[in-house]
């Protein structure tokens, strides 16, 4: 595993949920990596940013960050930019997450950003038109979440399937080299199958992995529903 | 003429120059009827929002609102929304101009809120990577416009032709109906005849008009140039 | 009444309500200004931007902009400046209202605008602790209007008397000059007095006017209400 | 020293200049602490949000964020929230910096969410006006810098005396509690000494340091002028 991304993804962004702050988002990841381990699949975690450096000095699994701003070094009070973000040791960023939307031109400048840095991108949007466009700006891999659900626990999976399916062919079309992952309310095994079923390579989620009691539980859940359902496809 | 958009195509962004306000506004875009209809070519013009229904009311060309905000009618102080622009009589909006930019999620709502009010919608985009993302949206009108290049007087269809011929094939080959403009720079007939010797359908200019001592001179030239460059083309 | 702002006073907020769009202003303008010239109370109204113009052109009662960009004529695509404001009749613009907050430096550069064109400002805070920034930074009128209650009908002037009064102590202290209104939730003539009993010179209301099945009968309850409790208080 | 903040305070804004960045921030908030502890001078710096709390963990001076998000805990992707800013180890945040101007109701809400969480605050304004208002939020300390002068090394306490005294006059009277520093092209040891003179109890620099061929000579030369002129006040 170590810091590549495979698919089937599993993708937990940790958010600045009380429950991932601090010391507590190194040992969030440390149970990541765990799972990641046992059953082998790949699992990447995007802690808080402040976190981000000593997430990385502790565990052997892909980091990124939550976002990164559209700029190059200089005068940027209070700013993350992607050079840190590399000398911090991540393997990449969420980038347009819809609590943390960027302007078109920005969203290319942070691809640009991303890339001359060697640092990989997960692009999210929101509808089958967004995604169509965030293709065609070629990200190494594009999450489609509606953000009505969320938060939710209604799974995007079972509850948009047409939105999971759309955004796939969508991106297929005007640009197969990027991986599709979904989001939004997944928070069981049954909805990781469903939208790996759906044609997706992966989910993204936070809080039913974060806020979880038993983390591990969830995720190994999680694990165990992706490889199934990964092998049926027989990609 | 009268208000639908025909190609060759010029648009004249008002902005929120002293020079447009107020009366002025309604003065500029009476010049920018007379040429248009002493040569038989589209000039469109995109007053001052709060100018906007007066102007319409007083010329009989095609006028777009400057921005629309991402919302449906509701309780948004301050903001222009598209059922608004519709009430006043314009036929479309410009979206996302680089002194406007917006987030692609808005950009996404936008364009569905201007469809469903029967509005236009000229979208500009900044790179060649973002044109491709515009492209895929969908709007009806396309303007490609390096920021850098804007207010400059060094027009981009000679400073960065490549970036025009690249934004032209970007659109033909991601959404062929989608019509492209170029802008940045343009401030004599010249400019406009190599923009559309480049492949676009006209150009978006601002200040070169506006601030012109003549701006009667200036957009007869354009206009003379324009068709001109679009008969030897043979669209 | 006319064109000045007098106390006591009610401001109605069009917000961008599809019962407030194009010609539907005018009309609820216009009752605005019969129930303002019937009881001889001041009513102030903020038409949706694009409205402005139309609306000052046909009621002689003081009209608002609902917000004002912190720029300087020039090239700045889609936004509203105070020359503009002043060039259509208006009166003043509400400033930082919740649905269109502002960073602090650029509310000083928008009250600057305001006054170098002779037009006044209602400047809308949330807190006690913004109460007394507000205050400082001088503008003719300042609203407190907790935004949580905002368009609930559960009045501030019940809900949160200590907010009011904690609003109307700390800009005497600060700066006397200052009028204060309060807002949120205000929909009935009880809400009006209670807030001029608290100490307000007024109030600040959207939607228990524009949404209102019979908006002159609210607001004549409200002028009534106001006149009532403002002889009461003597000032 | 150790991690008080003490007066006179020379307060060292790292950016995200490529001279500050992973490593590097490490270095130069080292060399820092040996100038603070060679003049016994307090020297705060404010490294990359991302090198926060490996920069904590390695010297022992007040380290503050650049600067923290108006939230509490949760659904906030990419963001800095003050919880984690003390998980770190920092003593407070810089606040609404002018290359990072936050909304007057979210200063009130940051600095609410700095205090619940002990760390002090540092708010930066740009005028005499909003110093008014800054004062009137009560942060622990204020930064008046004219966004003109940043990065020019035409130091305000040269350009703008006016400027300095007008924003000491105004805290001391809506809020004497509030410790006022001055910043903007403050490059040298004289600038810092004029600072101190025209009433301010330190400054507030970050090109000057950060980009010097020999951080540790300006810092020294800074902290000697400090001292000097401090005891030549005898406050």
């Amino acid at each position: 595993m170590a810091r590549e991304i495979e698919y089937p993804l599993i993708a937990l962004n940790f958010k600045v949920y009380l429950e991932a702050v601090g010391e507590k988002a190194v040992k969030l990841a440390k149970i990541a990596e765990e799972v990641s381990k046992e059953y082998g699949v790949c699992v990447m975690v995007a802690p808080p940013q402040i976190d981000l450096a000593r997430v990385v000095q502790e565990v052997e699994i892909p980091i990124f960050a939550q976002h990164v701003d559209p700029y190059k070094p200089g005068s940027h009070t209070g700013s993350v930019i992607a050079e840190d973000v590399k000398a911090a040791g991540a393997l990449g960023s969420i980038v347009n997450h819809s609590e943390h939307r960027l302007r078109l031109a920005d969203i290319g400048m942070v691809l640009e950003r991303l890339r001359k840095n060697g640092l990989m991108s997960l692009l999210c949007t929101d509808t089958v038109e967004t995604t169509k466009a965030g293709a065609a700006l070629g990200p190494d891999i594009l999450a489609i979440e509606p953000p009505e659900l969320i938060g939710t626990g209604i799974p995007v999976s079972k509850a948009k399937p047409e939105v999971v399916t759309g955004a796939v062919e969508a991106v297929k079309k005007i640009n197969p080299a990027v991986h599709v992952l979904c989001g939004a309310g997944i928070s069981a095994g049954d909805d990781v199958a469903k939208a790996i079923e759906l044609g997706t390579e992966g989910v993204l989620l936070a809080s039913a992995y974060v806020k979880a009691k038993d983390p591990k539980a969830v995720l190994s859940e999680m694990a165990e529903a992706a490889l199934k359902s990964w092998e049926k496809r027989g990609d």
